[in-house]
């Protein structure tokens, strides 16, 4: 892998795959014309991101104009958020305390500006959605609203029953947006079934390249442009596709796509391997933890003491990346989403795992957490 | 080039420079952290990321704090407007008729939404800017005032005084953005110096990848993120960091300081060479055309008639990749900037040139405009 690094932080971002990077080539040398330009470059240039975009529909089951093209899934948030309340005039918001910041942020800049009102879903304390709490608010809430909710949580794992969330907001007439970044190219969507109105992605969490995404936004549903100018993506993202990159999100998810189960079945056995290690050192693992939870990520809390306060930096001292948060949050303080499921008093560190990881890594890194905490008990 | 095609489109975007290429391919294989984790792997890429910021910075003589990371161009003219008449509070908006969709439609949009009042600046007949109105308009208003600008215009090359221009919004406390996205790359600037408070560029217009640019903000400019979420860029450009194309477009901005003044040269001579050839085919020089006008663009019309009404798609099937309008308006009608500079009835075609072009290229360009225009001719 390069790095030479124990890569166990792949909810963070994922190895671009030797196969996305081909797919990307041509289009970052030869084939460089761009797509708005009626030329014959511009037309090849068009044909591919058409491609891909085709590619990208067929795999989630939906049409290719639903398929709007980003710089990432922050983008893609950032534009379901600010323009379905723009353009629909949804006046309630309803999110959750552990969202990611791109969700979290934007619902706080939308309230501070006064466009909604915004109110907070309750959590159970592995931090769940309370659904019954979702309807309840659903059902007081004056106007329409829009629920703003996490296929999969970013720090935990921790997932939402997405059919369920679905059937609720379609009963209260709800825009439902779900952030799906951790799990589009970790499960398989079918969005010709019951499901949000809109969904991101973001593709270097799935083997692609970083600073391209997507939002699938349910036709008929009124959005606004978000980035104003050229009248690209059907006049809802304007500025040059980024065409190398849409190029390779399409193979990525593709790849994806074609071994989600052979590579689930890995991962879940690299995780249940690391999972039996870590409690039996005396880990307790955040979350729900179980078979609904995102089989790519492992929150463990160990008790706080003089020593595991450096258990991260001594994990990175020893080759090991892992994070203590999300990257997003890294080095920001707390982590929001521990507070909120009340694990904050924890030392936590979060492995995350993709297809590249081995068991051969996992028994590497349960020595050394054995080494570490063992060495450190001793030290206490 | 690769695509077997006479490229003079290089307005609408420029092959990617091998040595770019190179650059960036580290960071899409083995060098795949994410910036903001704080794992090995991600201080790597985060060391990438701020090498290239003060590469950039060093270039335009600013701050590297003042370079915040976009997704290109548009990105960029959407944060620089949106966000300083939110965050300062502007409630005048003065652009001109011939901008690029990316102001010309995000100033619209602002206007629509009630934000601000907006006012055309008055142009000669040639496309430049009347800077007297300019310091009228601006005399004019009440309340604080965005002057939005381009430096160069994509269509004509017809270019701004920036320092005269800068002294009227300064004079006046204006805000002003200049939309530099032709401009970035092919002259030196020095933000040092009198300039714009806001300036953009979009790396695929100076041989680095498309799907990413950047947002020159002058130090203590109070401007607000316009994609919130996880915190990067100093908190004003949230979404992880496209590491490889913003090192690439560094390497690009290098490449191009390096060679300014011989590309320029040589550039200048292929645009005169061709410029010769086509008015004494009968062609007019849309736009200023003078010393200080943007050297890689030769926009020329051409009286309309049964024959010339194909020019485009005769060059296009003699394998030539020229342009109509900018890539961002073609076949969506007429170009706009025609329009305000009273070239509508001629049929215009935009040869635009980079670094790559050789006088063999134009000489042969030269040959086929002669065959069609007199066959043309000939046949009417």
């Amino acid at each position: 892998m390069g790095l030479n690094y124990l890569y166990f932080d792949n909810a963070a971002t994922t190895p671009v795959d030797p196969l996305v990077l081909e797919a990307m080539l041509p289009y970052l040398s030869e084939q460089y014309g761009n797509p708005s330009a009626t030329n014959g470059p511009g037309r090849m240039a068009r044909l591919a991101v058409e491609t891909a975009r085709k590619k990208i529909a067929a795999i989630l089951h939906c049409k290719p104009k639903s398929i709007v093209f980003t710089s990432g899934g922050t983008e893609s948030a950032n534009m379901a958020m600010r323009t379905a309340v723009a353009g629909i005039r949804l006046g309630n918001m309803i999110t959750s305390r552990t969202e990611h910041p791109c969700v979290l942020h934007t619902a706080r800049n939308l309230h501070y500006k006064g466009q909604v009102s915004l109110n907070y879903v309750g959590l159970n304390s592995q931090g769940s959605v309370q659904l019954t709490d979702l309807s309840e608010l659903l059902e007081q809430s004056h106007g329409r609203s829009i629920v703003c909710l996490m296929h999969a949580n970013n720090e935990t794992g921790t997932a939402l029953n997405i059919p369920m969330a679905t059937e609720i907001c379609k009963r209260n007439k709800a825009v439902f947006f779900s952030d799906t970044v951790q799990t589009i190219g970790h499960y398989a969507f079918d969005l010709s079934a019951d499901s949000p109105d809109m969904i991101s992605a973001s593709a270097h969490k799935f083997h692609g390249p970083k600073g391209v995404g997507f939002l699938y936004v349910r036709e008929g549903l009124p959005i606004q442009p978000f980035i104003t100018g050229g009248g690209q993506e059907s006049g809802l993202r304007a500025g040059t596709e980024n065409v190398a990159s849409i190029v390779g999100m399409a193979k990525a998810l593709e790849l994806a796509a074609e071994r989600y189960y052979s590579d689930a079945l890995h991962i879940r056995l690299l995780r249940d391997e690391l999972k039996c290690k870590l409690v039996t050192l005396g880990a307790t693992i955040n979350g729900t933890d179980d078979g609904e939870s995102l089989y790519t990520v492992l929150n463990a809390g160990f008790p706080t003491t003089e020593l595991t306060e450096n258990l991260l930096l001594e994990l990175d001292m020893a080759g090991v990346a892992v994070s203590g948060g999300s990257a997003c949050s890294a080095g920001k303080g707390g982590s929001h989403v521990m507070e909120a499921i009340g694990a904050s008093d924890l030392v936590n560190i979060r492995f995350s795992f993709s297809r590249n990881n081995t068991m051969e890594e996992v028994s590497r890194l349960c020595v050394l957490m054995e080494d570490i905490l063992v060495k450190q008990n001793s030290m206490a």
